[in-house]
């Protein structure tokens, strides 16, 4: 049900295959978040044309409302949202993470008020699993603990909290057609990092994740890391960097030996009136374009970038009209999915250096 | 260009073809509104998919933001919206008329202040009619006064204005390519409304509409008005009853020898959280759709109705997620649409008073 054939491998980064319970995967991937079991502002029959393989879902939020019984009663995620495709579930812990001074931490697990009422909840290793196989997503994440990323003494306490975590959900993990992912964490730290992934790889899982980055550090920092722990986790799993990133992220991370992405900058900077092109970003709100005829990003393929100029999305994003976003979020989910599809294809033929330099050339020559 | 089939009648009903430079209109229709060069909600493949034959403008609105020059500078509506279908603008009285205390009449035109940010600007009939040529409908009205329903001495004052305004509006037009409406006024004053349906029939316009109408008045008030305008109105020219309605008011108002519609409803319900369906509205806020696996409307074979469940859509409204107001928005855009072409068929096939009953009859098995 659940396997990863490893491609062709160049320069460091890899090219792969993922089977999952509702299709296949060509790796590297970028996946679409759909925090509430929808990806903001587009529909599932979106996604399929703009050739998403799989999308995110988030245990918290979903947890919290509709619920995650609600969502097994009606027949799982996959009916509920009405995506046929593959689904990903984060363990809930870095939003229960994130709630600062509303959550405490124990050895077994973290209490926390809701963002949405202040009610209190418990988050465990097992309830984390429980939950994530209500929902019934192809591929569950261990429940882990994102620690800040530059303190080394918390990071050796919550490290070991995350690798007693990881050992209490495979245990607790009881659907044979839910592959469940480790997560390594370590902070900025190299022996962490190392360490992490030593100790999740002899522990064993159907792939491993990379968590705990892109939360304040270095890009330096962040592809450090990268090149200590893809080194020592196993070359026939799937390693997925969380909440990365960029079109530029892409690049550099698939050059370090990733393969599965996701991020809501597509998404949330579609909200926020921006685009997202190869070489930065555009704010449409700004005058300049108030007379644009041309589109987001010229050459771009995309639904809004092939009908209607950068002088109509901004008059859509300055009236607020949801058409604004949803167009900017078709065109930035596009990029982040036709750059992973070119990454992909560069590995195979061989050629990915060439692509990653003229990637950079681009930038430069925009800059 | 511009011309109106009269294909058959059937108890009061008219069904017709309506040849434009950007397509034909098979009426009875229903045009979705456009407001801001956007149906809310919907993009412009989201229309055709839905078999929007025609779609509505607003002048004031584009007038004030983006700017109806801007929009000629970027070629036209059409091109701006990316629309390539029949577009019909109204004058912006009706807007201006509801500013209230931000407006001053006088007999040639209304000064106003704009509810973006306070600035003064004056429409008169000749602006009105520029503002629609750059702007570039298919079909373009008169500005007009819309009065308060049940004042006769203000509506007699009001009716000669509009009149004037009238012949000023046919004296401005240019465009060869725009074919102009008249729009019948009166309030709830029979003799009023057959004094506007004889003085605009006689000025001679390329089709009539009726406005002042639902604004306040009750059913059978407007029913009347209808009773006495359509039959006083040249057959072989096409009729816009202008802000109505529901899908009650297209069976009834057809019957009553309309054949344009045009409403905010359907649209502005989406956004706030309710289904319209054959038999009135749910409000998917109700806590009994929290398990509900039932589409939103039994038998509808639009794309919210075959993919997504009541929960799942009231989960969306409830988490304010725009894909809730997209899907109800294709949910009630599609029953306005489909309830025009059931009214238009049965027309056609001398069946529409069995059509009519068998619609009400469904509504008291409902109730």
């Amino acid at each position: 049900m659940f396997n990863f054939d490893l491609l062709a491998t160049d320069a460091g980064a890899r090219a792969g295959l993922l089977h999952t319970p509702h299709g296949e995967i060509p790796t590297p991937v970028f996946m679409p978040v759909g925090t509430q079991a929808t990806v903001k502002a587009v529909s599932p029959r979106d996604l399929h044309d703009l050739g998403a393989t799989i999308i995110l879902g988030n245990t918290y939020h979903l947890y919290l409302r509709p619920g995650d019984e609600r969502i097994a009663r009606l027949g799982g995620l996959h009916a509920f949202m009405g995506w046929d495709g593959p689904i990903l579930t984060d363990s809930g812990g870095y939003q229960v993470f994130s709630l600062a001074q509303r959550r405490t931490i124990d050895a077994d697990g973290v209490t926390f008020r809701s963002h949405l009422d202040g009610s209190e909840h418990r988050f465990t290793p097992e309830k984390a699993i429980r939950i994530q196989e209500n929902l019934g997503a192809d591929i569950i994440v261990c429940f882990d603990e994102c620690a800040p990323p530059d303190d080394h003494d918390y990071n050796v306490q919550a490290l070991a909290r995350t690798h007693a975590w990881a050992q209490a959900c495979k245990a607790a993990k009881r659907q044979p057609d839910q592959a469940l992912f480790g997560i390594v964490q370590g902070g900025v730290f190299p022996d962490l990092r190392a360490q992490s992934a030593r100790f999740l790889t002899r522990l064993g899982f159907d792939g491993y994740a990379i968590g705990g980055l892109s939360v304040g550090e270095t890009k330096e920092e962040m592809h450090g890391m990268l090149e200590v722990v893809t080194p020592l986790l196993p070359a026939d799993r799937p390693r997925y960097l969380m909440g990365v990133g960029t079109p530029e992220d892409l690049v550099e991370c698939a050059a370090r030996g990733v393969d599965m992405f996701d991020c809501v900058l597509p998404t949330r900077t579609a909200r926020n009136g921006s685009a997202l092109t190869r070489t930065g970003r555009i704010n449409l709100r700004n005058a300049r374009f108030a007379d644009d005829a041309g589109p987001l990003e010229e050459g771009c393929t995309c639904y809004a970038c092939t009908h209607f100029s950068r002088a109509y999305v901004r008059h859509l994003i300055k009236a607020n009209e949801i058409l604004g976003h949803h167009l900017l979020t078709l065109h930035n989910l596009h990029l982040m999915l036709t750059v992973a599809r070119e990454i992909r294809q560069a590995i195979l033929e061989g050629r990915f250096q060439a692509y990653r330099e003229a990637f950079w050339r681009a930038h430069e020559q925009a800059a």
